[in-house]
Formats: structure tokens, C-alpha cells, sequence
């Protein structure tokens, strides 16, 4: 698979920006340790799923990306889907929510998309999207559940080894585990004894709970803040990664998730949303025990007003 | 002047960051021309005023450094003052107003500063300052009117065209005319077409007015959110360098100030405060017009969550 993340980043460049990497003097003297950001909000739409996004709709075929493509999502993914499909002029679909948030709603349908709702109460967005992919011959791009998908994601780690060399760990956010498995390819392929650590949030710890079981758990619909992690499980291609990339998978609370956002607003001046401050909430919690040189993934920066501001009153 | 911001810059080396520079598809698509953002909210302490106060504290005999320094603000110098102070285990007292921001307060003694409190509506805060400076034998490190001030905030400037080359316009907030006085003689000195431009808040118009009438204005307390330009006007030193290297003055709307932190927060995933985004706003209120390559300090990141929440509510 490594090899598939190094052929993602030769097609990557140029299109995504090879994203800053960061650090913070009061976090280190706090810490105890070196700690390096890979700062994924300033990807572009904001968020590390461009990549997965670019990577796989660049290799559709001629006859494919004429008839386009289709995906779900109320999220990043949903506009890394569109932008790629504005920059290729290939037509995309995407399949929301009608209770979606306007702004994500309005970005993606900025980029050109065609927005297909549907009520979460009575239908499941897969289904849907599955008929209209049968129906149109539209190409299906799912959200993490794709290997050339995770190749992509793999290529903000890959990006962040080649920049600083070997790590002793690197902390990344675990939703449907395709930043997270893309990430611990690429440690192996660069800096073997780096141990790679899930996080996820205490409210939706289904990732957590099936690599320490070796059976797939799920968590419908978890009231975390963390809206990026809300995805019930880890997919067919994901999980196994998972199991045989990552080292270990640690939870954190609510408040940790916020103490970190605030952390990285105030001392760091960045804009990064509850999921994408996973990574510093296990630091900062000592969910995880700091040790040696520490890379974290800052996976995104979409945040809502509402959010914030939930956050800096808290 | 120009040898002696060069100078500064040899002395920050190590001490202070090299903060990164930015752009915006987004933004440069909406204005046309490349825009490039020097981040100093990314700079030691938040704000730019890190590199004046390191390059006037570090010039200091031993003797001076023995007695220690004193200032008077309640923003970003105060934090500068004091920070420098505990590198170089230099002891610092800051005459603060009392109704200053606990944050701003409680930020600036954990550096180890002296904080002096007085009554705002009674005493004025350079006599306070004086008095202590001639009793105690303290050096005077005021917040922009100094030489070694201003050689150190024109580093910022430097720094951003060694790496970028020239440019054909730079954008500056204006509070006392440290920042910008600085900036144009680092624009002289190394791309000497550049046409300097102040930015002010309409509402904290004084420096605009100086310089179109060539006589020192001031505007005591004005209302703005940008609270770092409230500084009642120019100084002895920074007035005749205003009017000697800086090309054009211009001002904004608090609307605009508004605008601008927005989309800095919601586009480019920075968190920028009020008075550090007046160049964007003068460029999307097209107070000034964009032409060729453009350059804006984002002079400063602190930010109090009361005022972070009337921007996203607004």
C-alpha cells in the first residue's frame, strides 16, 4: 500500500497544498517534548479530504468522469468531492441530509455540485446514492471505504515525514479511519518504529472498541462535538488496516476536545475544528503519554459560528 | 535607518520566528492580483511587537539590564516587554490601566512582569512611568516611539520580501507608526517601486489626517474594535519617518475590520485580531485598489473571546 501513497503524492502535487507544519513553544515546554502539527485546516476546502478526493477522481477513466461521479456526505468530504469535480469539469452529485448545515450546504453547491436531499429519519444516504449511481452510471466516490481514497489521505503524513524525519509517534483523529490508516501506512513505509495512535471521542469510540475486540463495532449517531467522527463505524477496507497499520487507539472526553481547540485558537492562532483537534486532546489530556518527537494531524479547520462559540464560552 | 533594520534582523536570529507567509486562491481569485500574508499572529507573544522590544532590550548595557525596564500598555507590548524580560532575566514593571483585560493582565505577569496599576480617568499612564523610570533608575521601552522600536518592527517587512521579492504594494495597520514606519523603510531599502499604504480605522483616523495635512493629529479613545490602533496618535520619531517613507494613508470601516477577521477565520483558518486584519479590509472594502503583487501584514492574533464572538455574530 505504501507504494500507493507515494504515487498519490506525485499526483497530488501541484493541486493540493503541501500544508505547513507547526509548533508551539508553550506546548513543548508543557509537554516535555517536541511536538510537530501537520496543519491540514489550511488544506485546500479547508480539511485533509481533498486528497483522498483528487487522488481517486484523477484516475477515472475518460468514459467515467463523463458521466461523473457521486458520493455522500454533509462534510469535508462532500466539498473536496465538488471542488475536484470543478477543477476537472466533471459533474458531481452528493447526496446531504435535508438538516445539513446551510454554510456546508452552500459551499458545496459554490463548487458546482448537483445536491440530492434526503430525510436521515426515513432513508439511508448509501441507498440512495447507490440508485443513483445504478441509474446515471455515475461513479461512486466514498467518503474513506476506498483504497485509492486512503492512499490520499496517506500523503499529509507522508508529506510531514519527508519535511522532518522520523517521529516516535504520531497522533491522528479517527472517524471512518481513512486519514488514520492512510497516516499509519505511511509511518511504516518511513519511519518504522513510529508508533501510530487512533483517537477518537469517548461518545463515538466504535474504532476503538473493534481494534481492541478484532470485531467491527458501531455507534449510531454519537452527540459528540467532534462532528468529523460522527461515522458509525470503520469500513471493509478501512478496518483491517487499522488492525494491521496501528499501533494503539485512545479515547478522550468532551471537555478535552474543547480545551484543545481553544489551545490551538488562542496560543496558536489556528482555526481547526473539534475532530481535527483530537490528536492535541489526547496530548493535552495525557490520554496519551507523551514520548520523544510527537507529530499530530491537524485534519481540519470547517468550523460553524455556533461551534465556536460554544467553545470559547466553555 | 534601513542598515539599522537590517541590523535588528541579525539579532532576532534565533530569538524570534520567521513567521511563515500565506496566500488565498480564494482571495486572489476575488481580487484579481496575488496577495501575500506575513502571519506575525503567528509570531512570539502573537503579535509583532516581539521584534521591537527584543531588538531595543537586547541593545541595553549590562548596567541598564541590571536595573531593569519598564513600559506602559495594556496589549501585545506589554506581553513583548515582558517575555524578553524573562529571556534575558531582565527584571520588568508594566504601568497597566486597571480596567485592562484580566487575559491580557494575567498573560503578561506570568512572564514575571511588575504590573503597576493605575486609574485611567485620573493619572496618565507615561507620567506614571516616568516617575518610576527616574526613581529607580529603570530604561524606558515605549511602545513605537523609539528608533530601536521600529528597526525591530521593520523586520517583518524585511524578512517577507527576502523571501518573496518584490512587491508592488504593502499594506500596514497603523496604531502609533512603529509597524508601518518600520515596514516602509524595509520597502525602500529592498523594493524600491513598492508603494507603502497605512491603514487605519475610520473611527482612529489621526494618523491619516497627519499625513494629509503634515500636522500632527490625535483622536483620544476612539470606539473601534481594532483596540491596537487606539494609541492617540504619532510619536516625536514615528510622525517624520510616516511622512518621509510612507506613500499613502487609508481608512476603514468597522464593518470592514469585521469582514476582514472573517474571512481570515473562516477562508485562511487564522485567528487574527481586529486591528491585525485592517489591511485585508482596506482590500475588500477596496478602500484601496488592488494592483500587481500585494502584500498585508497581519500584525497580531490576540484576540478575547468576547470580541472573537461579536465578529461571528455579525
Amino acid at each position: 500500500m505504501f507504494e500507493q501513497v507515494q504515487a498519490a503524492k506525485e499526483r497530488l502535487k501541484g493541486y493540493a497544498n503541501v500544508t505547513p507544519i507547526m509548533a508551539s513553544r508553550t506546548l513543548n515546554r508543557l509537554v516535555g517534548d517536541k511536538v510537530y502539527f501537520k496543519c491540514e485546516n489550511l488544506q485546500r476546502i479547508g480539511a485533509f479530504k481533498f486528497r483522498g478526493a483528487f487522488n481517486s477522481i484523477s484516475q477515472l477513466s475518460k468514459a467515467e468522469k463523463a458521466r461523473g461521479v457521486i458520493t455522500y456526505s454533509s462534510g469535508n468530504h462532500a466539498q473536496a468531492v465538488a471542488l475536484v469535480g470543478q477543477m476537472m469539469n466533471i459533474q458531481t452529485t452528493i447526496v446531504m441530509p435535508n438538516n445539513a448545515p446551510a454554510t456546508k450546504r452552500a459551499a458545496t453547491q459554490e463548487y458546482g455540485a448537483t445536491i440530492v436531499e434526503y430525510d436521515p429519519d426515513k432513508a439511508n444516504r448509501e441507498d440512495i446514492a447507490k440508485e443513483l449511481e445504478a441509474m446515471n452510471g455515475y461513479t461512486m466516490i466514498p467518503p474513506f471505504d476506498h483504497k485509492d481514497v486512503v492512499a490520499g489521505q496517506g500523503t499529509a503524513a507522508l508529506e510531514m515525514f519527508e519535511e522532518i524525519g522520523n517521529l516516535d509517534m504520531l497522533l491522528v483523529p479517527c472517524g471512518g479511519g481513512g486519514l488514520l490508516s492512510g497516516s499509519a501506512i505511511s509511518a511504516k513505509g518511513m519511519s518504522p518504529n513510529c508508533r501510530v495512535i487512533g483517537i477518537e471521542p469517548e461518545l463515538a469510540d466504535d474504532a476503538t472498541r473493534s481494534f481492541q475486540t478484532k470485531k467491527l463495532h458501531s455507534v449510531k449517531n454519537p452527540p459528540t462535538i467532534a462532528d468529523g467522527t460522527r461515522t458509525p463505524s470503520l469500513g471493509k477496507i478501512t478496518f483491517p488496516l487499522v488492525l494491521e497499520y496501528v499501533d494503539d487507539m485512545k479515547t478522550v472526553s468532551e471537555e478535552a476536545i474543547i480545551e484543545a481547540v481553544k489551545f490551538l485558537f488562542y496560543r496558536m492562532k489556528l482555526v481547526v475544528e473539534p475532530s481535527g483537534a483530537l490528536g492535541l486532546a489526547a496530548l493535552l489530556s495525557r490520554a496519551v503519554m507523551p514520548k520523544g518527537r510527537i507529530g499530530i494531524i491537524l485534519s481540519g479547520g470547517n468550523i460553524d459560528s455556533a461551534t465556536m462559540m460554544t467553545i470559547l464560552n466553555s
